[in-house]
């Protein structure tokens, strides 16, 4: 079945089918300024995280506010991201088999690709594919700088990789991927600055030791949203990728947000409607887990003291009205905050854009499902 | 963009693309036997739910096994079912909203259509349109039989609404909804039973009150995989509703299953490939919150001792490897139970039906985002 749009431009929100997906453009457009504004003269360049977003029209817009490009976690959304016209895309990620790298190298053909490694073997593998395709590919070597996740430990493991990747053709060693994605949700500024402290030190011993060795170590690239800013002053990053800066969500509004970082905007929301009244102190909606993601907590409500989600299932979202406040009716429709933008996103096909009450655009969200 | 098969017949199960949703295609069999034998001769039908597999290939099968049809949350979902030929669906569920109560009405033409109703005006909503769509509907007045989600309170309020229900055109009140969700995942089968005890008190007191005021209540429906057989034996259910039972997930294999209820197998797996070996003892995959949900517990290995999924990311599943287990190898594909099938499968657009270590077929997943 084809996708069908919940709305079409020119609808009031309250005419918009439920749920769906809203963005209000005017909050997304200070959201993208207020990036450029916080990074402008640092001589650090922001590289965008599509994987929050998925699609080419968001990523085309932050390119026009200075982004040199994209960053996604597979291969599929990078194919959304250069057919949608983006000609710098970072695959911030290790890319394992056969299939998803011969998918990788053709990419190469009509853009520049860069992916990260942190395995000799699957170095090979890449060289392979883009040999095969005729093309180079920049690699990034990822270094794990406290998030425990995938790369190599900073230092000489990192230095191997780099020697590895530096030598022979169509691969470039292009520079460290260096991200901490749990420091992101630290609440306190001290806590997030403290660890990306920690992160530029890794960051610093690894990239000199790489130079010493007579190898360029052109870009360090990383950062996320609740961090960018301590990147950005460490001095140790020549490129961040902040992804849910353009959305903000309510696991990030839990952050304490203050200088260095800006305070982004909550631009991003679920449109429910009313669907059951059962009591005065209970409502229910008409969108669940299958339209708002709780692996970061519930959704909250946009602008309605008093009522609080207390629970989710499929298809619906329970709803506890305090004693005092407006009760919603039933049909009317209201704006959650979900909980985590990025797999939120990824359960809808349309981004229904708003201004001044309106519905101004649809936008495709063409990398929805995009895992492989 | 059109979203691309991760596999296509005769292929080995290591070549499938990760992630993937997997259907063990015998395991899937003996559940909708399982299910069959288990009610069979009780004279209780089985309206399988299609919330769980989003899938007109499967209902399919639910039927030819047995089920009278299938019921679906979404008005969307049931477009998808009465297309893919199901001709009878019940929406478990209240419908808002003129648009969607058009829609819900247009596809009575097509197929029988029973929708819930748990308030008055939403009843007078239902028929003006079902009026204008030339056809009638089938109405179930919802009771709350402790869910404490939709649905009036039983006694009383329950016959007010089935008596609006029963007067006029266009509409035919035919029984109750009952459905008892958080009594599914009561852990030990006496908490459940006893949940369900509850339920149908309020259900046997709720139809004779209708039945006593001269008003036909042929069919009370409600029930779920983890209770059905306690409606079952209740007597006061004539319809009962499971989805999960094809699949089995981590969530219900957490319950005691024992008699009257059988075991279900697990038959849905996520298939992920590992991107990375970061130390001996982790592994990362390829599969994150993107490819299975995590609202209900995270997933668990498939026969793999001494290997657990301890955080998922978006992209990511980080596995911990304790001391003595086998551990995987860069590339091996692992299958991963999903700690919640129904919000899982909505992330893929595709099963990869597998049987005798092959691919025998892909069933596309009609309703995946089918949220309206």
């Amino acid at each position: 079945m084809k996708p069908v749009p919940p709305a079409s431009p020119g609808l009031t929100l309250a005419e918009v089918d439920t749920p769906a997906l809203i963005i209000d453009l005017d909050a997304f457009e200070r959201n993208l300024r207020r990036l450029a504004d916080a990074v402008a003269g640092s001589g650090v360049r922001v590289r965008a995280h599509a994987k929050t977003h998925k699609c080419a029209e968001i990523a085309r817009r932050q390119v026009a506010a200075g982004a040199i490009g994209v960053c996604c976690q597979k291969v599929a959304e990078a194919e959304a991201m250069v057919e949608g016209g983006i000609a710098d895309v970072l695959i911030s990620n290790e890319i394992v088999g056969a299939k998803k790298l011969a998918r990788l190298a053709a990419l190469a053909r009509h853009a520049r690709i860069g992916v990260c490694v942190d395995d000799a073997r699957n170095l090979l593998d890449l060289r392979e594919a883009a040999a095969r395709a005729g093309v180079t590919l920049d690699v990034y070597v990822e270094i794990d700088v406290g998030a425990r996740r995938c790369g190599v430990a900073p230092g000489e493991a990192a230095l191997a990789l780099a020697r590895e990747a530096a030598r022979g053709a169509n691969l470039r060693f292009a520079g460290l991927q260096a991200y901490h994605g749990p420091a992101q949700h630290l609440r306190g500024n001290d806590e997030r600055r403290a660890e990306i402290e920690r992160a530029a030190a890794a960051v610093r011993q690894t990239r000199s030791l790489i130079e010493a060795s007579g190898i360029a170590c052109e870009t360090v690239t990383g950062a996320g949203s609740g961090s960018f800013m301590f990147e950005v002053g460490s001095g140790a990053w020549d490129e961040i990728q902040p992804g849910s800066y353009i959305f903000m969500d309510a696991d990030y509004a839990r952050n304490e947000w203050s200088a260095p970082l800006p305070r982004f905007e909550h631009a991003l929301f679920v449109l429910a409607g009313v669907m059951s009244r059962p009591g005065p102190d209970r409502a229910v909606l008409d969108a669940g887990l299958k339209a708002s993601s709780v692996d970061a907590g519930l959704p909250t409500l946009w602008q309605r003291p008093g009522i609080a989600c207390v629970r989710l299932s499929d298809e619906h979202a329970v709803l506890e009205i305090s004693r005092g406040a407006a009760p919603p009716a039933l049909g009317e429709k209201i704006l959650l905050v979900p909980g985590h933008c990025d797999p939120t996103v990824n359960l809808h096909d349309y981004y229904v854009c708003m201004r001044g009450g309106l519905v101004e655009a649809l936008w495709p969200i063409e990398a929805r499902g995009a895992i492989s």
